[in-house]
């Protein structure tokens, strides 16, 4: 084993990874309409006040204030109605002392009003004259200029991933296009003589390839351009000519090597050859994922996942979805994890210093809601499909008593 | 006011649809490696055995267990070493009494064997045998055939979201194409002289449409094609027009209309017009949205937004996603619902027998996760871009008190 195969704990190599792979994003402009999911290059700010005109919440008569000052239904004040302003149009014809103008939700207020009273506490006195049944404050039933943003207010910062309604924000200001990160490209490389191509019936002691197909399916969500290099034969010059391509067309750079020594020795060997600052951590303290490489090289992220296909996604979701946030500019980890609670339905055992990541099936039993451990031989890629989510065993933690509320991350 | 306008609460108003809203999913034949997030119209089946052959899950020696009854370290078991299986070949020279054959992780299990040792319980004893230092049982360290899926074992059912580990549990098994349901089209109109396209200035007492936006988004992300029908003029023949051919073209119909009471009208109108069932629900008990509309007309689900975001931006997410999903054949809703739990920073009273949508911005203090309420008059679009999730404060409820702790559903 080489010498410097020291197992960090997750939170270490996350931290020795952060030292070295500092990635620049790459702005490009894209129409906002298009822009959802995609991550912001540079700070949005408001180019106008939003309204920018004085708008009704309410269908209505705009009134002035102090003309319904001390109005009751025993007492009410009776206004002249002037007008109606028409939706989609300038409200030019002033409200007077004495006067009300028809508006509706969203409308223009005219100029001389300062409120809008609704027309549910309004009566019809005449054809032309209305009762107001209540007293009105300035600015009631009023949106005023730049009451949702101001002019020059910053929105959104760079590093945002762009939700419905931040694209609803920008374009409400008519911001047509944004500045967005262009997607990381992120190379993935399965090695091994034992894996075919899925499309291929496997002959006696093959398998077939699925970590190029569920890592591409996780790069694309976590937001990158996956780089598919297909599978790369067990020979160490087929192997460091193909990472050497990957590092210098991409950005981010993921092995999932086979899992036996002499095929992880392998790996090692070709990522510390890349050059420097090379391998940061081999081995990290994680069940399933320890045989995990994390290197840095030419200033890309290049990652040696297990290839067990669960440990593969496991570690994934741990170091190369974070490294692709890094290299979009956005917060590498989420703020928030939401998460379901439930409570455990077999007791899990774990080491000391080493962090589990449990596979779990959730259950409704008499109301409460279970997690029930699903364990595999070798963690099999059904041990995946049959969870709905996992639970996590801290570092420092010896285990989890059975019936002991745990809190589930759900897959996606 | 139409006398059809009876207020239903959410639930109710979505079990009238469900009822007249019967979807059939239309199948369509993708690539496996494509279909991530696509549902599955069919149930899968396990078509062979996974493994297909006995695999070893470490790297040692494939024996015989009953050759290392009551092996130990003070006591080793002898055995000659009779080659190597390579990996990703047919291990086709059996282990014969008293002999053992290297085999690595992943690879297959000679026959004959029944356990295979791991290395570091093993020693070297000459160049052609070693000393096994442990006893082993039947079956250790080895993944027997079909232990993962069996042949005929149903795997996925029909309706269910493919994630990246299904992809990858489908392609283990050779299932290169799947039976998806095709996504249905959601035709999005947005009306009124009010809006203006977002790349136009708009004019005094214009605003830019921002709904057909943020609900594009959404149809997307919830497994729809939008349809984008563009901005309707406020004229009955207009809106009667385009909504009859988002009908007939399209499998759910949204429109989000004014918000003035004669917008609404007119909308209420032209849906009352499509034919049965029509209209099933028009006004909703919940906050924002009430001004709701949702019917069924040639087996189609039509919708009438509230035009103001958030509302419809709330209503969309609470039935349109939820329709969409009904269509694709999958869970209308999730089973498990994810939150982020917070303390309220502010009491919010609501009214009894009415649902209300709280947008809120999340704060750590001291430690403690606090769920901030985002309050802007009528509910304006940065409202929700300043929102990190929602709390839902229940029908039965009169508010909640400050300080209380609240699920938060954050905004994706």
């Amino acid at each position: 084993m080489p010498e410097f195969f020291r197992v960090l704990t997750p939170d270490d190599a996350w931290q020795r990874l952060a030292e070295h792979y500092r990635p620049i994003p790459r702005p490009e402009t894209i129409l906002t309409a298009d822009a959802h999911d995609r991550v912001l290059a540079s700070g949005a700010y408001a180019p106008h006040d939003l309204p920018e005109f004085n708008r009704s919440t309410v269908d209505g008569y705009a009134v002035r204030a102090q003309d319904t000052f001390g109005a009751s239904p025993s007492l009410p004040a009776f206004l002249d109605v002037a007008g109606e302003a028409q939706m989609g149009q300038a409200a030019v014809q002033p409200v007077r002392r004495g006067e009300a103008i028809l508006v509706h939700t969203g409308g223009m207020i005219p100029p001389g009003a300062d409120a809008v009273v609704m027309l549910e506490n309004t009566q019809t006195a005449d054809e032309r004259s209305i009762e107001v049944l209540t007293a009105l404050a300035v600015g009631e039933n009023v949106i005023q200029v730049g009451e949702d943003v101001r002019t020059g207010d910053p929105i959104l910062p760079a590093g945002h991933r762009l939700r419905p309604q931040d694209i609803g924000g920008l374009l409400a200001l008519g911001i047509t296009s944004v500045s967005a990160a262009r997607r990381p490209r992120v190379a993935i490389l399965s090695t091994g003589d034992v894996v075919i191509p899925p499309d291929q019936p496997p002959g006696p002691g093959q398998v077939r390839d699925i970590n190029s197909y569920t890592l591409t399916a996780m790069a694309q969500r976590a937001g990158g351009e996956p780089a598919p290099f297909g599978i790369i034969p067990d020979q160490r010059p087929e192997l460091e000519s193909a990472v050497r391509r990957a590092v210098d067309d991409c950005d981010i750079v993921v092995l999932s090597a086979g899992s036996s020594v002499s095929y992880r020795d392998m790996s090692v060997d070709v990522i510390a050859g890349l050059g420097e600052p090379g391998i940061l951590a081999h081995g990290i303290s994680i069940r399933p994922g320890k045989p995990t490489i994390v290197a840095v090289s030419q200033g890309k992220a290049v990652f040696g996942l297990p290839g067990n296909p669960v440990s593969a996604m496991v570690l994934f979701d741990l170091f190369v979805a974070p490294a692709i946030r890094l290299a979009l500019g956005a917060a590498p980890f989420p703020a928030f994890q939401p998460h379901v609670q439930a409570r455990l339905a077999r007791q899990i055992s774990s080491a000391a210093g080493r962090e589990d990541h449990i596979q779990v099936r959730l259950e409704e039993r008499d109301g409460e809601l279970w997690a029930v451990p699903v364990f595999g031989k070798s963690n099999l890629i059904y041990t995946l499909v049959r969870a709905d989510g996992v639970v996590r065993v801290h570092l420092d933690s010896l285990g989890i008593e059975q019936g002991a509320w745990v809190q589930v991350t759900l897959h996606k």
